[in-house]
């Protein structure tokens, strides 16, 4: 089962020939999250192969130009593409203002509805959910009202050791209890311990969108044992105090916040244009933290299933 | 003296891996005029290293998203990069609702003057000068108000024969008039001819960008010996119902328009991204008029200063 993340931008306010503005998108067991979407998103799409048709959800953590100035354009291919299916965008409510001008302007003969889902960003709220997995939003603190997004795999029922079942003869009403973590008692009263019975559950996935926000402490506790963190990485630590200024996070910092949460990976992005190299951001975080990679555009982070030893 | 023409953008409404939205870059003596700004514009001039700063006059076609998606990420660019000189936008009055809209809710820190020159589609009509060129619309027909636009190179005061000048030791103030195109008299009343004493003139350049528009030989009138055409070719003439149904072109049908206005060279670009292969698009409309290039992203069309022979 897929659990994969494409990046489709990674600069900051100002795209380059070589970076995109802010687009991310997250494949979990092939449905499709996109995850802001800065101008040249559709590009993006179509130059990593990502088909259109398959996006239905789109997160946006705040409104400012290059985390949205992608949308008009996207929600007018999809309407050429002769789209039917909804499209779900989950964004501060201020987006049903972009989503009427959009409508009153250009959308007169728009064929597929786009159903807002607007929320409120003070406190971390569940704003989505499948069979798979749930989307919670994660406070941060920018210059306007903005959130991060945690994607977490559910827990699933347990696989069962067939071979167990078969030698103690169970039957198929306790296989089900036994899926759900029971113990199985059989007929001379011997306790059979569910670890015997079943395999080792899968270490459950999880990603955390933090983009765009200044330093601080009070997300970490959200984002806390995360597998994969990607954080805004604006600046460099010397530049700190324009990084407090604009709200932004430098690589220091977000490695401090990747540490303090114990995650396991962390990618950095979101990189101010100025550094026409990135090797020093990396190499600052990683200081901190050691499982840093800085993102390109195209870039393909996997989460492998694997359980628990 | 510099004239030359920039593809920064050649799909027709939905982009590609390959080809961006509309947007041409027309550099005539080192002044950058933008023609439409389709999203991811200010990728596409990075990408082909135009100084963002260079451009100070934008000129909008019509209000189709694939023509102006690419604005609102420009303004908010060029205020990163501290812009203090005025934007112009040379647009439909309508226009003045979408740069309303952007400053309300995304340009409330802009530094610099957007100056909206807005302008009636009916009629050609005369909308911006400098001391090298004119630049007048050309009236077009889609769906929406649309126009083209005609760049044409002002008439200069002729080049003196500095030989001739020394030979009939002509004084400064009949200098200036034989600039103008007039003759010389000699003291002894002979009469010198202008084409003895001056270089013959230069052929004058200039560009007419056709897009969007339905087959119509009325702007013909309008583009006749027009050095280089720019045409809109969304559909091969097989599907001419489609092209005459949405207001677009034929390759059959801008070579038509090319021959019929006996311009020098055409190029043909907003192609259906139905076509992989743009070559039966090109032979179509070879077969009408010769001289007939397919834009790619990046192409650069120079027209060569050249005297009258």
């Amino acid at each position: 089962m897929s659990f994969y993340l494409t990046i489709l931008g990674s600069s900051s306010g100002l795209p380059t020939s070589k970076r995109n503005s802010a687009a991310h998108v997250l494949n979990v067991h092939e449905h499709f999250f996109l995850i802001d979407c800065g101008e040249g998103t559709q590009i993006q799409l179509n130059r990593f192969n990502i088909r259109l048709g398959k996006i239905n959800h789109i997160f946006i953590s705040h409104l400012h130009g290059d985390h949205i100035f992608g949308l008009f354009g996207l929600i007018s291919t999809f309407n050429l593409l002769n789209r039917e299916n909804d499209l779900h965008i989950y964004a501060h409510p201020e987006i049903t203002h972009t989503i009427k001008y959009y409508k009153d302007h250009f959308g007169n003969k728009l064929q597929y509805n786009i159903i807002i889902h607007p929320f409120k960003t003070a406190r971390p709220t569940l704003i989505y959910e499948n069979k798979h997995i749930t989307v919670e939003t994660i406070p941060l603190k920018h210059r306007i009202p903005t959130v991060g997004f945690l994607f977490k795999e559910k827990e699933k029922p347990k696989n069962i050791r067939k071979e167990q079942i078969e030698k103690y003869n169970i039957p198929i009403k306790e296989i089900v209890k036994i899926k759900q973590g029971a113990d199985y008692i059989t007929k001379d009263g011997t306790t059979i311990k569910n670890e015997k019975l079943t395999l080792p559950p899968f270490k459950l996935r999880s990603y955390a969108y933090c983009s765009d926000t200044v330093y601080s402490e009070k997300y970490v506790q959200y984002i806390s044992g995360v597998r994969l963190l990607y954080h805004e990485t604006t600046f460099l630590d010397k530049d700190k105090k324009l990084a407090k200024l604009t709200y932004h996070s430098t690589a220091l910092q977000a490695a401090t916040i990747a540490k303090k949460a114990c995650v396991e990976k962390l990618l950095i992005g979101h990189f101010s244009a100025r550094y026409k190299d990135v090797s020093a951001l990396v190499k600052e975080a990683k200081k901190i933290f050691e499982n840093t990679f800085a993102v390109e555009d195209g870039d393909i982070f996997h989460i492998v299933a694997e359980r628990i030893k």
